[in-house]
């Protein structure tokens, strides 16, 4: 994908300004798979071989757009927790924030409450010097951090992208973490002794999450570099892929709205552009998806796992006799495409078993057609 | 259609070169449609209404293409005449001018003859100045012509025009023309006397198309300006709308090939950019299009008319329940959308009761969809 990972089209200056950001589009981006794909079958003497599309995440998206906009250059596509559903007003706007929390209410109603709580407590001991020096140390952080929201963010994202990846065995995707780490975050909360600090309980069960090997002296809570090389997400965020999300009162998180408004004047301020609000959803469709597509399009799969909070954003129920849905109600962000274990549970086994099958069916009949030519 | 008619987007300088020039693209033009028909939706509050896009020759490509590309925002096309694969090999190169002649072949022998013996005797009696003077008088020239070229040029319009435009009835589509001009043309050569000048033949037959009203004292034959505002179609040709196209030595024009690098250069010269030659496949398709679209797509009809030398380039066969081929064996370019007339023959008549059945169909069951809901 362009602009992402080694690919900078402009090299150092690749993300410097409209100029060149303007060539990253999720619609160039499908047109460059359709080159490359169409020009290796060529190359490779295989122009007759049937080809199957594979993403997750943003990755869903464009595989499932792929087979959608290039049948003729993939004849099938596995769009694992691709939240096509995520933009306009398709999915309601606060059920991301509503499924995280109740990822983690579903572990216990105390582990629930206490993240709940954490907030206001933070904001106001973070309101004077004295308090943020005194929390810059039950955060351990590596420098005394300057704005309350800090502290609020690194736990936000702790408790966010721990919901994501809440996988059933070990992993390291986006960091080190245990099997089911919300519940293991939650047991942590619900160990602590009655009457102990709420700020304390929501660093230690973040710390899991930045630190379950425990090498980490001390945390980075203000400034340090992009982690995840994802300088272009910024501008497609600003220019097409807007995806609306507030956070309701039921939520474990701070309520917050969203502004059409606001989005524009801070992408204007960081880009100098506006977003196109409703483009994906002109370019790709999404509205009444299970009417538009029961009788246009074949051969696609959506997995997704309902510990996800992305999952509400995807395709949940099956749409034609090929464009399938696979929902795991214990599965999290993409765990299908996550490489096999000796610990994965049945339903993860069984899931993949799945989409082999399938796409195996997908293959047999395309062989077929081509034979009979 | 950015680009054609009214529409120029950057005023006078809109065709001046590729930087203005570059935003002309079909790709860009289909994504036009689409916000043009959301947002059409939108504010006429009809988003739920079934919406059918129409199109013939290139209007009817991007019918097709438009269908396939956004199948949320139209429900079904009409493509009429749309030689979606005259590109790549596809369709061989020749098939056009093949089908151009048999069209003056069905008629007459002689007829086909004549017109296949003139461009050598052009040649050599143009070869010198008094021969070129002569030959203005000929044909009427309003000034003395200064290349031989230019009167070849002048009889390949008519013939190759007229074979399109073959209509049953009087039109006025390109010119104004009598019923089954071919035939018309034919019985003009057919009726010279033996021994007459082959020149004279096919200077008298051209004039039917070029001056059947008889209201031209004169005719420019070189310079002149383009008739059909097609200023756009030029830089297309030389960046995706490459249609490969050679004459073979069957047919009654000059036999000529057809070379990736001359294209290449001539575009180069007018535009300083290089056609992509397999693009249009690339982003659209057409390769094994019947297999492709077996069990992708819905609700396209593809009609065209035999006596129409582009739809050797077109879709003639059925590729599903829902990708119908409607094929007249003598119907001319786009004809089912010219207005009904009351001499319209019984086939054209039939031609357009079935489209109407199959779109009524599909609303049908749009709105029964759309009803569940």
């Amino acid at each position: 994908h362009r602009f992402y990972g080694e690919s900078k089209p402009f090299g150092n200056d690749s993300y410097k300004s409209a100029d060149t950001l303007g060539y990253l589009t999720s619609t160039q981006a499908l047109a460059d798979f359709a080159v490359l794909i169409t020009s290796l079958k060529q190359n490779l003497s295989a122009v007759d071989a049937p080809v199957v599309v594979f993403g997750g995440s943003y990755g869903g998206m464009l595989a499932s757009w792929f087979r959608l906009k290039y049948p003729h250059v993939a004849m099938g596509a596995l769009a694992s927790s691709a939240p096509i559903l995520q933009f306009d007003d398709i999915t309601p706007w606060s059920s991301f924030y509503d499924a995280v929390s109740q990822d983690f209410k579903s572990e216990s109603l105390n582990c629930f409450s206490v993240i709940k709580a954490v907030w206001d407590v933070l904001d106001y001991r973070g309101s004077n010097d004295s308090g943020l020096l005194e929390l810059s140390k039950t955060f351990r952080a590596c420098k005394t951090v300057r704005f309350p929201s800090s502290l609020s963010n690194w736990l936000w994202t702790a408790f966010t992208y721990t919901a994501m990846v809440d996988y059933p065995t070990p992993a390291n995707f986006m960091m080190n973490l245990p099997a089911y780490p919300v519940k293991e975050m939650c047991k942590i909360i619900d160990s602590f002794p009655v009457g102990a600090d709420v700020v304390e309980k929501a660093f230690t069960a973040a710390s899991l999450y930045y630190n379950y090997t425990g090498d980490q002296k001390c945390f980075e809570m203000e400034g340090g570099d992009d982690p995840h090389g994802l300088s272009g997400w910024g501008w497609q965020a600003c220019t097409e892929m807007v995806m609306p999300m507030t956070v309701s009162n039921e939520s474990m998180f701070p309520p917050s709205g969203f502004s059409y408004e606001e989005k524009s004047e801070g992408c204007f301020a960081s880009y100098e552009v506006r977003p196109r609000m409703n483009w994906i959803t002109t370019e790709y469709g999404g509205h009444k998806i299970d009417k538009v597509l029961k009788r246009f399009g074949s051969n696609i799969i959506f997995s997704n796992g309902m510990r996800d909070p992305w999952s509400r954003g995807g395709v949940l129920k099956n749409i034609s006799s090929s464009i399938i849905a696979l929902v795991t109600e214990k599965g999290a962000h993409h765990l299908d495409f996550r490489s096999a274990t000796k610990d994965d549970p049945d339903w993860v086994v069984e899931q993949r078993r799945q989409e082999v099958e399938i796409i195996h069916g997908w293959i047999d009949q395309y062989n077929k057609d081509i034979a009979q030519m």
